[in-house]
């Protein structure tokens, strides 16, 4: 498969919640971490996403957002993966962060420069990737 | 209207489905497409949303992935339009796909030059637009 | 707490509607605007979410639509926060717009430069940030 989507994480469905519209699969990754996605019923019955099946986790970089410290709130998004930044790339409005998680695993979000200067953002620094489940496409074998 | 979203889908409610908290609305194109949109029950509600209604689905260019090819895969993203490259926008970071449906509809999607590279993205390719439920706006006559 | 998100919007539950997988949360924000989320309930209760709680909502630039003209239509994303617009950042493909609204807060978009364009966006004028209830991250005191 060949996708524009920068970050995509392959694992394994541990679990699955069907909703009336909507259903909510979580995605156990091979460092330890799980993705939760949020897709449409119709797309688990379409694909015959199950438990134990192998899917990969596709997430645009512009959907993540960077906490480098989270102070005393805790926050609703489902996925939140620290890590390790491991290059910041500037361009002249947004930056590209790459984070690389514990397993090993690396993540990019694009942020604006805005940010990366409020944020003081730089390599060796710990932050973590936050996104949505609604973030989330899932990829199965077809 | 004037929306900065790039892009405008003019279409027809083709189908409802609603649950507890959100509903999925299905909107035939003319040239044969459906989009599907995640809004809310409320939204439903309020709009007066049903079949039958003409609408404009909205999708910002940074939520649509573009696929060049699935090889085994399928994926969960409600929204699949296929077509040709018309244009590839360079950027200092992004660029931007403009991908002509069969039907002759364009679509605009924002990518980062990295991945226009490992795709290897150029005019008159063929490629698949990709975006979820949850990232389409509808909107409807007042 | 420190975050990429360049729009964070302090509030307070006003409302909760409890679905089978989602959740909706309406914070009431110092101006007298309302902001919707779409959160999962897992989130609603691992959080403690409830109403009268005090949090932020957050929402990234890119998810933000800029609306210069309804005409004659309305849209179903539930955040629709109306302003007179304070600056156009040009970038190379990308353009920053803040918009102030009545009550002093400001909204930071992302759009493209051939939006900007389209709409003739310039500083003084009038429009509305749309953003869909799906597009927010809640923080809350942990």
């Amino acid at each position: 498969m060949k996708t524009s989507a920068r970050n995509q994480f392959n694992g394994t469905v541990t679990d699955l919640r069907i909703g009336t519209v909507n259903a909510e699969v979580h995605v156990g990754l091979a460092g330890g971490e799980t993705i939760v996605a949020s897709v449409t019923k119709e797309s688990v019955e379409t694909l015959g996403i199950k438990t134990g099946l192998s899917v990969i986790a596709l997430v645009k970089a512009p959907q993540i957002i960077i906490i480098s410290d989270f102070g005393s709130y805790k926050i609703s998004a489902r996925n939140q993966l620290a890590g390790t930044i491991t290059e910041v790339k500037h361009g002249p409005v947004n930056a590209e962060i790459d984070i690389e998680l514990k397993g090993g695993q690396k993540i990019a979000a694009t942020v604006t420069n805005d940010s990366v200067e409020a944020l003081g953002l730089q390599k060796g620094q710990i932050a973590t990737a936050v996104f949505k489940a609604g973030a989330v496409l899932l990829a199965v074998p077809s």
